[in-house]
């Protein structure tokens, strides 16, 4: 099937989804949308993140897609059988796959997750990773400072960075967990940080990766992977980029999370009725 | 004039202006909105913040004030002539009254501006300033993480707070301001971290205590003030605040910014066409 991949996120995040979905599926089409006019979503309320990601899923929908990816944590958290019960066609999430990863990589059986406030307040992690493995122990910690952190261009080295990492993580060492997840598609980009505050021996989950993998199979078990053929026919598959705000923005920024050169970015308002008119295309 | 002073900002922070109004004027009758389900509005276009902005002003122009305050820098230093333009009742933002203050209190004619990124990347303050005072040097800073660190309730004496004003500051330190303008109006509540890294013989220039000044200088001298004989008629003013996401966590840490009780929050949604219409009260 040539029908695209759809992925959404409230922001640039979800960037790193795209990433692992090039990486593992070269030939797929992807379509991916930002919505960047009202990032974050991790600070509101379940009403709110649940009313923008129908509309996000509604402007994707036109394009027909195989699979919709909910590349964000606090959309998939929050919102997921919900959104699952409105959308057209199959619809992923990121907590599943991550929570699986977990599960299988644990061996003292304590788990810690770090994600936006939505995300951990929802205990959709641990209610999912404790129906996996129900006597698995998790340890949840909201961490609202990173997602500001990364989208200021912080890194693994920054001084601030380590130290509300310091801080964050405090819990889940005190804990004695084995395994992380970054329950939150901008965490891979702190990795490195994140490794050194917890220390050798503690296994890292990363839900982009996994989703990736996950998306990966559900389309092999399908038969709805893209045709090889179309490889030899050297037809490129398309990456389509989206944002609601700033589409420079998400072309400059973007660089960093998808590893990779976004060569054009459409702006779009999926709120508004016209919303799924591109108003201007970028790049 | 009993009509209201109308009130908008992307969340909390426009409360440190309500604030400042209720001290001055506390026989005015005041309805605010926060737009807490699109915060924040400093890390966005001027387009998207011009759009938000004006259905803001929309939703409140339903109660007839008799002035309306921009108590948001970011809007305030993008979008102020656009929106004045579309606004029936006077408008008044936070960036004049700011910029006044500065230049009347700055001796060795240096000054320093710290706000969002967008706020700083208008060059509104210094536009402003230099042309209330030609010769005075502007050095602007963005501090992309005051926000989200005053919003996780983090106050002056956080370890990671005076970190990163010892970061953001340097540039004006290195600079020799004398005077530093709060171009943000969550920064009120970390005065204290701010005077400290600053050091002493620095004044602090609060855009909120200025612009509530500026409105009651306003109102005076157009004759259009409460009259004092409601406070004979023992007819308490109305404080009435809305939200368009989370009434609750406004009720919750708007204390913080308001320095008193908010006893309910309206929920509304001022970008739906039905969106004037109040959507759940809680309190």
């Amino acid at each position: 099937m040539n029908n695209p991949i759809a992925v959404f996120d409230s922001g640039l995040g979800g960037l790193t989804v795209v990433r692992q979905l090039i990486r593992r599926m070269p030939l797929e089409s992807i379509v991916y949308f930002g919505d960047t006019a009202r990032v974050p979503y991790g600070i509101k309320s379940a009403e709110t993140i649940t009313r923008f990601a129908q509309e996000d899923i509604e402007f994707l929908e036109a394009f027909q897609p195989k699979l919709m990816i909910a590349a964000c944590n606090t959309a998939s958290a929050v919102a997921l059988p919900r959104l699952d019960a409105h959308c057209s066609v199959p619809l992923l999430g990121v907590v599943e796959p991550g929570a699986r990863a977990a599960v299988a990589k644990t061996r003292n059986r304590r788990v810690g997750v770090i994600g936006t406030e939505a995300t951990i307040n929802s205990g959709s992690y641990s209610r999912c990773i404790k129906t996996l493995a129900p006597g698995v122990d998790v340890i949840g910690k909201a961490c609202p400072l990173l997602v500001p952190l990364v989208e200021e261009g912080r890194n693994s080295g920054d001084a601030i960075v380590l130290m509300a990492l310091e801080e964050y993580l405090a819990p889940l060492k005190a804990g004695g967990v084995d395994t992380v997840v970054l329950g939150c598609t901008h965490y891979p980009l702190l990795k490195a940080a994140i490794r050194r505050v917890m220390g050798p021996g503690v296994s890292i989950v990363d839900s982009a990766l996994e989703t990736a993998r996950a998306a990966a199979a559900l389309l092999a078990a399908s038969g709805a992977l893209a045709p090889a053929a179309s490889k030899l026919a050297a037809s490129k598959p398309d990456h389509t980029f989206f944002a609601s705000d700033s589409p420079n923005r998400l072309m400059q920024l973007g660089r960093r999370f998808l590893g990779g050169v976004i060569e054009s970015v459409g702006l779009v308002q999926p709120e508004l009725i016209d919303g799924r008119h591109v108003l201007r295309a970028v790049g």
